[in-house]
């Protein structure tokens, strides 16, 4: 059997970093948008709010970990962009990236969508609707609560965007804490986590414009149409421009609040950099930069 | 006394084996169980469905902790079987497994239910029924949802275990992600958790032949008769069958997207894998395909 | 202030023991008991029973924190008691461990009942009272649920400690999982976390003579009056008799199905056991007897 | 773009730990009282208390994460005065720590109240006010519950704060626990966990002069006015003073029960000590006495 799959193997690397960002947005999308159809077709009964916040954490955390070995775990199309920016990343691969990472939500969000008809089916009433008492599009991509602004929306997407780069800068930076590292994808997800409990309320913290458009292709082809584009004042831009925009700042932020005044490393540090630059590259120098 | 213990040391290791296998399931269905009864019986007071998710989850955890280094902590029947099947565990050994994690559920029901003794009759008016207002058999195996087909059901088995085997194989697989040896079990138990948490609305995420079918044949004659087979339509063979198919379906999509496409291990990698097939074979080679 | 405090230094080593062990259960009570005052004194509105689990949970890690490295965190008189049967620990120090491990749950219960003064006294209308709906006394130490037989709560008590020292010494057994030294006392607390999900709805979970004698005494000279004692057909002597019969049972059976069956250690692993032995004796090899 | 990041190096020592320390205390309160915000505005639809006890924790978490490897992450003033009078920490510096924890908490407060300003206008009706049914003031600084003394509330704050001291300086402590690097920010943020669970309910558990005045001075200046000082009888001051005495006292009762009772380190610790004092002196000996 094992002989088997190996004659399957893919050796261009490329594609094996988009199978990986496929995957691992797969099951991020997963986890995450099926403890939200949890949470609402039993209507509180099997999950509270806390569930869905965990659902995304460990998502991003298993995703990591499906991921991280090949393609550095991204996951985001707004963290692939801060790393072509930083220039720790090679903009020619950035649309393969984007593809694949949106491409990984849809399927997931297909799959959350079978898993759940039935269920979907008895809350719903057989009719799938973006807004009502009984709006299930809210299961795969995010709205904006009643009262937000659209300029209200962008300033928390920003900001939550920004908190979660904060965090991840921090953690893969060496010379600020050295983790263990199996723990990276534990705190990324938990960083996920304390974003959803501390700045979920106003519109489903997407943070990632995978997350939020895959899903939403998803239901606009699956039988919720072309209200998933219109609803919440045409709603569906803004958590694909402002992740962006926040994930960038954030780095901003970090970088010169810390990490470009750390001195210069000692002696055997370096040695150890050299080491990294020359035989790990690829994945040492953007194993850190996860999510 | 430690000489005393010392002589009813066993030596043959398959007995080893059953012996952690069944004390491993026990102890997570001895958790996992208990925490559905704790909630059924309280009617949510002393719990509510997230503590039956953590129930599962850390019952995972410390069962892998109790048997991991004898068996390499199977837990499941499903997981024994994809790993004979991809070549990385003796067929000869299976029907040993299988019967002795079978038989530690059923024991591990039977501890829950003397220790809930009390508790169920008081809640039942000690009537044991299958459905109904005060059921009391949801609390050892899984039924479900009123709204889930059969069809639907299957699905949703297949899909749950598919993402099990995908977080555990991404978990043990040294070449995407190197884990500090004692966080694998925790994992493994997020893993669990995360699907509690997205897919146990259904039908209560069974994902394991032993963890339903050990305890439905305690409350088969443990008092609520014949019902636990015929109850949801005859829904007792889809937990048994269903998790089966998933896990084969998650190892393949986890060996064909990721695993495979590996690049030949470097020499120094070479090295120390030469040492694991002769010095460690059985633990370490098993070791990381936990649950 | 460095050296003022150096001066204070006491060198007896089963002083410090009793010093630690003290410390030690005042944490785990400190928190522990704490959180059942949130709970009750909030009624449920600044937590629920999963955060009763947690402070117990937590409290015991921080506990274990606080006293590992000097005393090797028994924190519990029937683990104690296990250790000294087993002949990993001097009968001669018993009666001292006991007696510090209840004292620090008197004094932590004490804390409890002043930081909570204000709450209680408006909680309860001014009246310390052990039954009832506004019951205070069950803050401080555990009573049995109105369906509970004494019998039940034996055989409940038996098998909650019973599965405590299974997950304790799962953990602490080097040729089963070889934990990173700082993960222990997380996943101690991991194990009370997973019993008072699934095993407190019964009577509480105490799990600890200590735990429940000491804030017994407290309530009992506090205010609350001889009723602490004759409360739930007289129940007091329940947490304090059963959790050793549990603690005694639990060390068998894994002891009889795991342990004493590892095969006699490799040459490598001898030596390293032989440094154990001759270096470090003490604490390593009680340390990983924890709780 | 890294060059140019690179040219906005500073150098100096004390500035980069001021906005290290800065930066962390950002990320505490932004989560902290964000999930304050988050529950408040929805009111508890999207959170609980639960989820507020987390963000803090979270908090605390990734604030240290950000801040550990410049400042050493003290993060709270009551924490850097304990470590003056222990004299390892230079009192010159307590004036410019304090001002950047201080200012960090302020502009957290101010951003939190930038991204819930709709959900806020929403939930009050437009009128800022500090106690009432629709107050809001209570999401960025701490109030005492109606029953509550001021002595009950300066008791509930020491105790609190020493119960944190505690638990900081145990995960400190080489010679008590010796954790993984990565780990000592979680249990920190577990150790505000817990006493969030166990010592909220009184005064929402300020322990922190930075937490507390930050947010109030923000409130102060951004539309609550007066009362923010006002209400709970002038409690104001009572989360300032009281944490400071509770630290000392906290580090007290560690220091005098376990730490300085450790034997004097045998000579190979020893050396690995003299390293430390030599070559890492700042951060290493620095680093434990987080939060």
């Amino acid at each position: 059997m094992e002989r088997l799959l190996r004659k399957c193997q893919i050796r261009n690397q490329l594609v094996r970093e988009c199978l990986a960002e496929c995957l691992g947005v797969y099951v991020l999308i997963l986890f995450g948008c099926g403890s939200v159809a949890q949470v609402t077709t039993t209507q509180d009964k099997k999950g509270q709010y806390l569930s869905i916040n965990l659902g995304f954490a460990l998502g991003v955390t298993f995703g990591v970990f499906v991921s991280r070995g090949v393609s550095g775990a991204h996951l985001n199309p707004a963290v692939s962009l801060s790393l072509c920016v930083l220039g720790r990343h090679p903009w020619i691969k950035l649309p393969f990236y984007i593809f694949f990472q949106v491409f990984g939500a849809f399927l997931a969000a297909a799959t959350v969508g079978l898993q759940y008809y039935d269920a979907i089916q008895a809350y719903s009433g057989g009719e799938l609707t973006v807004t009502g008492p009984t709006a299930t599009a809210g299961i795969f991509s995010t709205y904006p609560a009643d009262y937000l602004s659209v300029w209200g929306g962008v300033v928390d997407q920003v900001i939550g965007t920004a908190a979660l780069l904060l965090c991840v800068l921090a953690l893969g930076d060496q010379r600020n804490s050295s983790l263990p590292d199996g723990l990276q994808p534990v705190l990324v997800g938990a960083a996920v986590l304390v974003i959803g409990i501390s700045m979920g309320a106003n519109s489903g913290y997407a943070l990632n414009p995978a997350r939020d458009l895959g899903p939403r292709l998803f239901t606009y082809i699956g039988g919720w149409g072309v209200d998933v584009f219109k609803a919440g004042g045409g709603w569906w831009w803004v958590p694909i421009v402002a992740p962006c925009v926040g994930a960038l700042l954030g780095t901003l932020i970090y970088e010169l609040m810390i990490e470009v005044h750390h001195p210069a490393s000692p002696p055997e540090l370096q040695t150890s950099c050299q080491e990294a630059t020359e035989g790990k590259t690829g994945l040492e120098l953007e194993g850190p930069h996860i999510i």
